[in-house]
């Protein structure tokens, strides 16, 4: 197997992170040879480099620089002939790169006679099963993330009702206040929240529309929330949906049928199962209580998104339970499992929680109550 | 020049939101053919793309994965055969992709005999050059980034100097509790900040130290605060260094020097200068005051790091303003100027305002004062 090559920053990938453990806002070099992990850094995160991160070794960049220009004194040198150097220093003739990793680089380094071997599936496919150590770094994540469903809810339970609007602190309550009151309850937990969802009543039937403008009485509203822990990385992903006021039956009907649901898939969630046939028993629970989905033109309603996906340095990461989901759930891997139900004019509902599979049932990895109707 | 193809979600890819202009969080398809914008989007995010994104046609991914499964019947079908089907039925035969394209996919459309060629430097080189608008949204992750700063001020000011630390609301003031009080501020401003910078002392001097712990008294403290903007996806980048208490006089010359090398920095700045030009000239600036540079085993001190860099859609983006920057700054672009020292035992100081490149001097996008000795 091919030692593995990245040449990325921190935020953009997670396998960058996961390999060095040092955030670090710009593209730069990460490899193994002979079972040592090293990075090439220049002056300006070299010595939080030394200090901080995973890696065995750190080397600095600008003089791997002046010794490629005097290799190759006639051509601009760059992240590429700083690798095909370090590649010769190690006798290495090939590395192993992941999905993602930049077609411009890849094809330097072929030209320099480098095998570039690109990962099928996961780069690290132990990222998928987490630790201990992770999966409390994602239980924290979603107390962060339930810090922001708290805001949310007493922020709702706060507002008052005038006709058709929702009122709170002498001002029209809006998606973009609420989110304002959950981001705060966020960062004051130790977590950053980003495209919080907060949306009510049609705009909710959009899966991943943020919500804008006025939030309304007797309408359901869901609130999403996926914060970044700020020491770990790690994220939570929690959902719950409100209404304020009193909801009629359709609406009850609704939130009943994807709390059932979620149940349902965190009762089939153990290891070796499939997450298409979680998805899809999910899917059959929906028919058989009458919830039907379809798709025209004018868009999907129904139940038309997966079951869940796996969380960790990613919000969106392997695991998936969907339709196309064709791998068995490995223990340990954790998913979220977020049931939800969208039909503009009644409205819509998602119910989200965090499980981590065992060969029992799934460890929660999220708690947060399930009271919904707040008068 | 062959169409552009892209394959990414948003909040990885600048790029990508700056062609769609729509928040995805998923890679997806878009591309170019014919002089009309087409991209590939799954149930969930169909309705959105359609009403939301600046695209010209919106396709549906399940149908096409249904027609690229029934053209291969024996593969498994993803994007690549989703693109070499849509290339077929614009009879490309060719796409222009940015250098940081995955190159798994890559690969794969080469296989499918589509000729993939790799831009050399920036994919929409347009995105250098800001519009009114963009520069208008700049200024408003600016007005975001002030409020941040502002919020930091007004803790400092209200701190209480006990012996060596400071407190505030009945509480050690910790570089944690100062970030909550920026970040907050921020998204009240509208904007999300993430990784600010409040770091004192010689944890400061690692220019990218985030800062934790006790911020401490009679010490520099370095704030660095870049939101995005809700709305608009853009950025500011703003920098202040504060001191709570009675500076001494190394503090005040360091101070100083950054300032007036700050100053020269916007006076050099214009249409058709070398990044490497101006930076240059901070850097002699800074030597003709003794402030000297210097790297050794334990780190570098001085000034190390570029005097600035491109900002918009990404904090960092072209063009860069350092010694390796060998373009001429061009007309429109917006660049964020920002001299630092940085010298443990001493401490750091930086100071950043972002200047958009007119003819004449450059427009400042940024504005806050430079009151810094906090009594």
């Amino acid at each position: 197997m091919a030692d593995p090559l990245l040449y990325a920053d921190t935020s953009h990938s997670a396998d960058q992170l996961y390999f060095c453990r040092l955030y670090v806002p710009d593209p730069f070099i990460s490899f193994a040879a002979g079972g040592k992990k090293y990075g090439v850094f220049n002056r300006l995160e070299f010595g939080r480099a030394q200090k901080e991160s995973a890696l065995d070794i750190v080397l600095p960049l600008e003089s791997l620089l002046e010794r490629a220009k005097s290799r190759w004194p006639d051509r601009k040198c760059g992240p590429a002939e700083i690798i095909a150097l370090l590649a010769a220093e190690h006798k290495l003739t090939e590395f192993a790169v992941p999905q993602d990793f930049p077609v411009g680089l890849a094809d330097q380094l072929r030209a320099h006679g480098l095998a570039i071997i690109v990962a099928e599936g996961a780069f690290f496919p132990a990222r998928e099963i987490k630790t201990g150590d992770e999966a409390r770094a994602i239980r924290e994540g979603n107390r962060c993330a339930a810090a922001g469903i708290a805001a949310a809810e007493r922020v709702l339970r706060a507002s008052r009702i005038k006709g058709k609007k929702l009122f709170w602190r002498n001002a029209t309550l809006t998606s973009e206040r609420l989110k304002i009151a959950i981001e705060t309850a966020c960062l004051e937990a130790g977590g950053v929240s980003i495209d919080t969802i907060a949306a009510g009543g049609d705009q909710a039937c959009d899966p991943h529309a943020r919500g804008t403008g006025a939030l309304r009485p007797q309408e359901l509203i869901i609130v999403d929330v996926f914060p970044r822990v700020n020491k770990t990385g790690y994220h939570g992903d929690m959902t719950r949906t409100f209404l304020k006021g009193r909801a009629h039956d359709a609406q009850r009907g609704l939130v009943a049928a994807v709390r059932s649901a979620q149940k349902l898939a965190l009762r089939r969630i153990r290891t070796g199962v499939s997450g298409r046939d979680v998805h899809g028993q999910v899917v059959a629970h929906f028919e058989s209580l009458g919830y039907k989905t379809a798709t025209s033109a004018a868009g999907s309603t129904g139940f038309f998104h997966g079951t869940g996906h796996g969380l960790g340095l990613e919000v969106h990461e392997p695991p998936r339970m969907g339709a196309t989901a064709d791998t068995a759930l490995k223990k340990g891997a954790v998913v979220t499992v977020e049931p939800g139900l969208y039909y503009p004019g009644l409205g819509a509902c998602r119910i989200e929680d965090v499980a981590h599979v065992t060969d029992d049932a799934p460890t929660l990895l999220s708690k947060y109550h399930y009271e919904w109707e707040l008068r």
